[in-house]
């Protein structure tokens, strides 16, 4: 069994152990927080964790109606600019800790006066130690170069940053995340079976909106790092300002379908790509009738899941597909070409 | 001929107009910022629009150092979400002014408390009037389905957003601009011919990196439109996170390569591209000595560019390359399946 694959099943435990070991640090950051409170957050990212930064600035902004940025590291490092971070959070998120261009962005918002927070998987990482706080994702050693379980531990991580930025979230849903995680690996011998189907599938477009756009971006990277897919990623609504042109019946789509408010558009577009090429997979949840119960071809979560709480879960189905379609492809999921596991850019 | 060869023909014209009839507004606006200086900028616009936005977020911060966020719509407009936009600039872009989730986004952050401003090429649409300010694109009517001048005009827009916010600009440097892109139209012939190189080309990967990471997506974009032609766009440094596992030698890869701060990072990823495919293609210009008298495939614009201006003439080729591809495939680029010229989308 590839390493991927074990760690894709360490989620529940990852999660679990990620919120009880860090609580106590964020209640702290909150009391910090309710007497300087944030007027703007700055995410800074790279690869898998910028996907858990995507998802980060959809759930804060959200849940606390504070102003998120995605920063372009670019401006702190190669043109080294000197911004204006006042009543600014600047959080850096690196699985490793040691990506050398987020550090650099860390380092360079505390002299611009930012409030500095890390989040990273190793505990004696330079980034651990470079904010003025961090949260430490318990995810264990991820061995595997395709991060999984630092990536809905960073996810963990955003909504305990959340919590400490005065969200309406209680400890106790949060608990319920590491449970859905576990239902959503129930869905693995269903997904190991229809990866077969997709043994000469080269294109790809993954669809998500809201707070699932981030996951598109993590299910299409997945599929690029592993099975070497050119992997599309696109919300439902950009995807019909322009690029929808190029859907054909060679380019199946993987959509994100929770409940909620992004299912009008999402159900839009699906019908519209059934107009073109009926060739389309979903993932969904109990709690979304219309497309639980629908024909089409689908990863459907035995759980009902409120659409705040679905990002962990739904790419959970999204991480085992990338892992059983490089296997049916006949690649080592686990060391795909041209990769290592730190990667270094500035 | 295309409308789209065409309006890509009367970019000088456009940016000069947009900056003569625009300049007396944008002094208004920069004594309105002198007396009340936004800490925050958001910028919201779909397609093309959110393209230009792109630059705009590494321009304004790069010029003025205030923190730019690209606005992520939906959580103003499927999520209802009341925001904290004290202090904060909210610019809506987009070419018609009738994209309904952009002028919606403008709507609720006037509602909020921010100071809005419009940016559209069309004087009497709903945007030009729904914000506190408009800068209009004077490009004339886009005919072409394909956004061209109204890109490029919107890029001239930021920098006159700059200029207002205290950017260290001249009006006489931006007067070189129409200049350099009648340059870059000096390539068409040369990027004519070269097009039926790429007559079977299926996918691609475009790459910038810092003020031309915005043109990598508005050439893949007009490469998706147009050509449908399967166009990842990636900055280098993400390139070398994960994605560069899937570039073989069916996928040239597409790179600026201005002068600058960015060259470094951008010849690293050459030499590495160099080292699997030897497939790629560059944009460059005399003031990068090094690219320019490589013996690379490249689009070379016969002038000497700082970096700073590099966007406007730099998009040039890509555009004419997608006018020019398309006609290879026997497409008409105007008339891209799928597509209309205004989009709605919530």
């Amino acid at each position: 069994m590839s390493k991927m694959l074990e760690e894709i099943r360490q989620q529940p435990e990852a999660l679990s152990k990620t919120l009880q070991q860090e609580w106590k640090g964020i209640e702290k950051l909150k009391k910090q927080f309710e007497a300087y409170p944030p007027r703007l957050i700055v995410l800074a990212a790279r690869g898998t964790s910028d996907n858990a930064a995507q998802f980060g600035r959809y759930l804060l902004e959200l849940l606390t109606g504070i102003p998120v940025s995605l920063a372009a590291p670019s401006i702190y490092t190669l043109y080294d600019r000197k911004m204006n971070l006042e009543d600014t959070l600047v959080v850096a998120i690196s699985q490793s800790g040691e990506s050398t261009d987020t550090n650099l962005v860390l380092e360079r918002a505390k002299e611009n006066g930012a409030f500095t927070l890390g989040i990273t998987n190793e505990a004696n990482s330079t980034l651990a130690k470079l904010g003025h706080a961090s949260i430490l994702v318990r995810a264990g050693k991820e061995k595997s170069v395709a991060a999984t379980k630092t990536y809905t531990g960073q996810l963990m991580a955003m909504y305990l940053l959340a919590y400490a930025l005065g969200a309406k979230l209680e400890r106790k849903q949060l608990e319920t995340l590491p449970g859905l995680a576990e239902k959503a690996l129930k869905l693995e011998p269903q997904v190991a079976e229809i990866a077969g189907r997709y043994r000469f599938m080269n294109h790809a477009v993954v669809v998500g909106r809201g707070l699932n756009y981030a996951n598109a971006f993590e299910f299409a990277l997945k599929m690029m790092e592993t099975c070497y897919v050119i992997a599309e990623r696109f919300s439902s609504a950009d995807l019909l300002h322009g690029p929808i042109a190029m859907v054909d019946p060679h380019f199946p789509a993987f959509v994100f379908a929770p409940s909620g408010v992004t299912w009008d558009s999402i159900s839009q577009l699906l019908t519209r790509i059934d107009s073109t090429t009926h060739e389309s997979l979903i993932i969904t949840d109990k709690s979304n009738k219309a497309a639980f119960e629908s024909k089409r071809r689908a990863f459907r979560i035995q759980a009902s899941i409120p659409e705040l709480f679905s990002p962990i879960p739904y790419i959970i189905p999204g991480q085992l597909f990338a892992g059983y379609l490089a296997t049916e492809k006949g690649l080592n999921p686990d060391q795909p070409r041209s990769l290592t596991k730190v990667t270094q850019t500035l």
